[in-house]
């Protein structure tokens, strides 16, 4: 996992960008993902314009620095990789998924000797990055999307390679930490006492399978992986109901 | 990594969406990663008519599901899902981070006795999922966004989440599979001794340091990790130099 200073050696370079929304929805997911850095490449004027004075821009995209050129927007960055939803065009670049492309920023960005500067290159919606650009990156990144359908939104591609970069691997499912709220094993058999109680002279309770039915709810109320206050719950409801069909049991007498 | 057929079990449920553009981007990312089907409960109705019919809208838009109640719509599902930006507000539900969701998700759809249906719920882009809508969910998951901007764009969360159900965690780095690519020594060898020969006479090569500076160099060399290709370019390259260099000594004598 990465510090906020390590994130803070990523910029998002978008280039060429021509529809407002989209710069928006890149920075604002650079702003999710805590990458506060976004260099524009020759956006569109008018589109640049509208997305820093749309409601809500962010200071992220209020400070993003303008370069007429890829070679100076990427000129301070050691590692420079481009992005691109092209499969088996004739690369001239080695081209790693997602996943990998990932670890490769995250360990550039985590070395020891301190973070190199990576630069996160997005073309433009239409036709994406260039040959020239291309040409400055040195590695290319595609997202895993099917082949059928293989060009993202820009915005979502932002979106996806980030919480990549930032996501979270080591992560273990909580398993059953949570067992220590689960209920009791007297609970359970209360509850089951109840069940059997309630069923009291119902068909569904044949007094020569008595045994057999017992078991059956115990389990069946062990598979309900109660917490202690859901066991609670249960128990103050089952308590209501046998009380219930007690009580009309006595008045029908 | 699941299989197309596995990922036919998993729909997308989309409460009271306002916003065409989300609805046109939620189901984009859908059709990128795969997953075909589209529920959608109580849109505002301008807004589902306008995306279903915006330029571009795909089959899976038009083909989308509408239902009147969140319980409905998840009806013939064995597992629903919800997200959530919320971070510590008192949640009645065990949240998961989406590392730790995604993975119970690919768990359900790959089981082994056939995959049970999953629901996967996003509200409102104002309010979310709503205390009633969560009701009918048996776990939230929410996208490691940072604290000081949890709430992601509708489109951008529908993307990251079924990014990480269909990411393939295994996947290694080729590492030095293109090796076998790789230049030979030989010519490694010959680059550095054409390197040497047009740095003949120059300051760089002094006499007396020659045997450190050609070790040097052929350090640096290998250091370039050149292909086959690349390596007969430089070596096409240092003899066309070699031999000016060479020529213009001649022609100066």
């Amino acid at each position: 996992l990465l510090a906020p200073a390590e994130l803070d050696h990523l910029c998002v370079v978008l280039v060429a960008t021509r529809n407002p929304l989209n710069l928006g929805a890149a920075a604002r997911a650079m702003s999710n993902f805590g990458f506060l850095h976004l260099r524009v490449v020759n956006p569109y004027a008018v589109a640049f314009r509208q997305a820093r004075s749309a409601v809500g821009a962010s200071e992220l995209l209020s400070s993003a620095e303008e370069f007429q050129s890829v070679a100076e927007a990427v000129a301070d960055c050691q590692l420079v990789v481009g992005t691109t939803a092209v499969g088996a065009r004739e690369l001239h670049h080695p081209l790693k998924r997602l996943e990998e492309g990932a670890r490769g920023i995250r360990k550039h960005l985590g070395r020891k000797r301190g973070p190199g500067r990576v630069a996160l290159l997005f073309g433009s919606e239409k036709v994406g990055l260039s040959n020239h650009d291309l040409s400055y990156c040195h590695w290319l990144m595609r997202i895993p999307t099917r082949e059928q359908h293989r060009s993202m939104n820009l915005g979502q591609a932002v979106a996806v390679c980030l919480y990549e970069v930032i996501r979270d691997g080591k992560i273990k499912s909580k398993a059953r930490s949570e067992k220590a709220g689960s209920a009791t094993s007297a609970a359970l058999d209360q509850i089951t006492a109840l069940l059997v109680e309630a069923l009291h002279g119902s068909p569904y309770l044949k007094p020569q399978r008595r045994a057999s039915t017992e078991e059956k709810l115990r389990r069946m109320v062990r598979r309900l992986n109660l917490s202690v206050s859901d066991g609670e719950v249960w128990l103050g409801m089952l308590r209501q109901i046998v009380w219930t069909v007690k009580a009309n049991a006595k008045a029908s007498r």
